[in-house]
């Protein structure tokens, strides 16, 4: 049987790096079934109150004491949530006195900091690289390959546009993608508007009867869904990255941000942002 | 002048969270010229101590103990990053105590949990989603519309694509976006697709200058781009926002997240993930 908990995110921002961080650690105790909502932008004392009763209301429910993960800031703020009588986990007090002493001076405690920054270079440069990956995707156009941070290739359904687009939206990276398809395969070499671009270029694989089944989901019982095409493609792709020496990562068990930052920590990428 | 100090993002996985909750961090912090590294996939004595190297290596350069924002979860490398004589701020450790208290039960200390549980439907689901943005951008076609959670609406460039595809990879919502073309707006009227979907529409506004700004970039010195042509668009974009009751959020002080994470706030969508 498993225990309730109700779980809080609580920022004066997204809530993003709260749940992100929160997630994280909840996923290091088994048996509990934990009931999650992110109360984002409590920037008011109206709403800081308005996330305590909801945080006493989910303690009384569940008969013990919701958890508070917060990024919240703003000290007034806090106190309100911690009268709750949730138990709190704070992801910013927890440290910045800390990096108070370490870097000898004071925070400026200034809510709302974290987007603010710089927004308008960041801001325009992420919907470019975005429009990159887009305009970029399956090889649809080659011609900017000069201008590609990166260019991933693979079979279809292998990664790679998911990958591309986490790479612009978390990374600002131009990333460019092209498939590898049966006629390329066919050939056992490397497609030439590759081989023009083999120090940018990275590999995606997949296991075989992943692939069958993803491949299955979208057209099922078609040649090109098929175990048997589906290993063939495979095993052409690997070894084309093989004899060309490119390196690859076998993406079927890992997340879209796990392939992402393999790909970065592999190439030594830097991070536009 | 600013001070100069080394800042290092350790995880035995993608180091996306330790960058996340480190870098909101430092933005409290003014004066500094922090040099931001990455250590992604330190799961292992060797990548431990060679981590470690790179921070003592920091430190010595910077004449000052560099900073190392940690979701490390192995006790053993973990200890091995202390040993470096950089001041540790352990993202992961901090809470986990606390955490067994409070649950009254022991944490597992297993690395690499964050992304294992439930790998596969999540995956899959996400990917649906992302080629749901894909296949539903810019008004492509319509016809999945009543599979969407939500559409988003506005003139082009106002920051559909985007927040489309970071709801899709984020949060595993379906969103398409429909785009307001001047056609539309001299109707004065909402496009008849779209009042058929009324309870799943949301808009998107921007600050007519902004607007000028980013279409110049695009194509400068074009009627498309020129102010008054903007001007006029947001202008009845927003008309037909007030008489139809469309909700809408201005986009231009907010970053992507932001405008995701509004939509989802106000209108209670659930994230599938």
């Amino acid at each position: 049987m498993t225990t309730r908990r109700t779980v809080f995110f609580v920022s004066d921002r997204t809530g993003i790096t709260a749940e992100a961080l929160g997630l994280s650690l909840l996923t290091q105790f088994t048996g509990f079934d934990f009931k999650k909502r992110t109360l984002s932008f409590i920037d008011s004392e109206e709403k800081a109150h308005s996330a305590a009763e909801q945080v006493r209301h989910a303690s009384e429910k569940d008969g013990v004491a919701a958890l508070i993960f917060s990024t919240q800031i703003t000290d007034e703020y806090r106190d309100i949530l911690i009268e709750s009588g949730g138990v709190m986990f704070d992801f910013f007090e927890s440290f910045i006195s800390k990096m108070e002493q370490t870097l000898g001076t004071e925070s400026s405690h200034a809510a709302g900091r974290s987007h603010g920054i710089d927004r308008d270079s960041n801001y325009s440069g992420r919907i470019h690289s975005i429009n990159f990956a887009l305009n970029n995707d399956d090889g649809a156009t080659t011609k900017y390959y000069e201008e590609a941070d990166i260019i991933l290739t693979g079979v279809s359904r292998s990664g790679k546009t998911p990958t591309c687009l986490f790479l612009a939206l978390q990374y600002g990276i131009l990333a460019a993608n092209y498939p590898l398809i049966e006629e390329d395969l066919n050939t056992h070499k490397l497609p030439e508007i590759l081989r023009n671009h083999k120090e940018k270029l990275f590999g995606l694989s997949i296991n075989p009867v992943r692939l069958h089944k993803i491949r299955s989901e979208r057209r099922g019982n078609s040649r090109y869904a098929s175990l048997d095409q589906c290993q063939r493609e495979v095993r052409r792709a690997e070894e084309i990255y093989h004899s060309n020496k490119v390196r690859f990562v076998d993406t079927s068990q890992v997340s879209i941000e796990e392939i992402a930052t393999i790909i970065l920590d592999k190439t030594g990428l830097k991070r536009r942002y």
